[in-house]
């Protein structure tokens, strides 16, 4: 006799991704923009959502959802620099998952946002496993780290919607090969959007907010229609 | 009736420190003490190993095994400073834990061994939960990484047995300060031994070096009595 084949296997979510479904379903009910942000310890995760809050202030609301396993470091500095700011200490955990950010954006005033950015735990590894319902996620690599963090790394640089590059400004100062390093990029993600900045001199952060804003702007066209 | 107390609960062993003891117990045998490196990543893991082989290849025999979710490129550059290296491939884990290490260390010849390195995965969080039967742990902090991170990842910080401060070199290029680091390291874990050095220059290797062959030969002298 011969094995009965089941013809059509239906997905069944996990519960982190169903409620990762119900997160993206909350920002769209209020037309606001969700972007993860994941990097290593120490990358310029808040320095790049500050810098990104300086130059979209004036046509953007933007909010914060931070998490760190301790203190409120990084939430404090996105509230002075004017955000609306949420800190989630992980207690111990290694990244973000649905059910913590669900708390974190319903601690927001969505009404009030355009966009709102989600700072994850510094790890190149475990947040990457993680849907929380955003629209886009990005990674910052740093000049610092070395080139080889793509080959080392390669299910967080699969995944993400672009790749900032931060730390420009001490390029002369470490054996950073760019061109190997865009060569790990583009093999794991092809054409995938980059974005070289400095936060210590704000070169290349112009680009990057540009772009971001043109994401929200035709997402919340695509709302409107 | 009242309930029943049990007087004295024993102090079960998980599975993985179980295996810990087990791989202390090899090491033991062979009289090889063993180092858990640990650090985010890029902090200079491999490049502070192969230093350390530079420094002691011709006193103490060196061995390295090295955790990776991908490649062998750092067991390949411990491989040609001449150390005996075994590359452990994850497979997407964040962490060495004792099953994967204990694998590793069998891959050595031990018997040809003094020092057993093991290069843990870049994470400076999920590591700190998983013993893995060497003798002392080390983190390697980086300037690039700020100051903060002692108070971010306060476990990683409380467990070790000594931290090394890499990239002193770039001091000028970062607002970096030491005061506030070494203020938060000693809060978590007093008096653990400090290590500021720089693998570009080789300022500060020969103190950790030092130090380390000298955690060796004690280790040695008291197996031998």
């Amino acid at each position: 006799m011969d094995v009965i084949k089941v013809p059509v296997v239906e997905e069944i979510l996990s519960a982190n991704d169903q409620l990762a479904v119900a997160n993206r379903e909350l920002l769209d009910a209020n037309k606001v923009f969700g972007v993860n942000i994941m990097s290593s310890p120490g990358s310029g995760k808040t320095s790049t959502i500050v810098a990104t809050q300086e130059r979209l202030k004036d046509s953007l609301r933007l909010g914060m959802v931070d998490g760190d396993i301790a203190t409120t470091i990084d939430a404090d500095r996105a509230a002075e620099a004017g955000m609306q700011a949420v800190q989630i200490n992980t207690g111990g955990n290694c990244h973000l998952d649905a059910v913590m950010v669900s708390q974190g954006i319903r601690s927001l005033k969505l009404e009030d946002l355009d966009l709102m950015i989600i700072e994850n735990v510094g790890n190149l590894i475990c947040p990457s496993s993680f849907k929380l319902g955003t629209h886009i996620s990005v990674l910052i690599a740093s000049v610092p780290e070395g080139a080889d963090k793509p080959y080392k790394y390669p299910p967080m640089y699969r995944g993400v919607d672009a790749v900032i590059i931060n730390k420009i400004d001490v390029l002369p100062y470490f054996d950073f090969d760019m061109d190997y390093f865009v060569k790990g990029v583009e093999m794991l993600n092809p054409g995938v959007k980059s974005f070289p900045i400095s936060n210590k001199t704000g070169e290349g952060l112009d680009a990057w907010a540009d772009w971001l804003y043109e994401q929200v702007a035709a997402y919340q066209q695509s709302a409107a229609e």
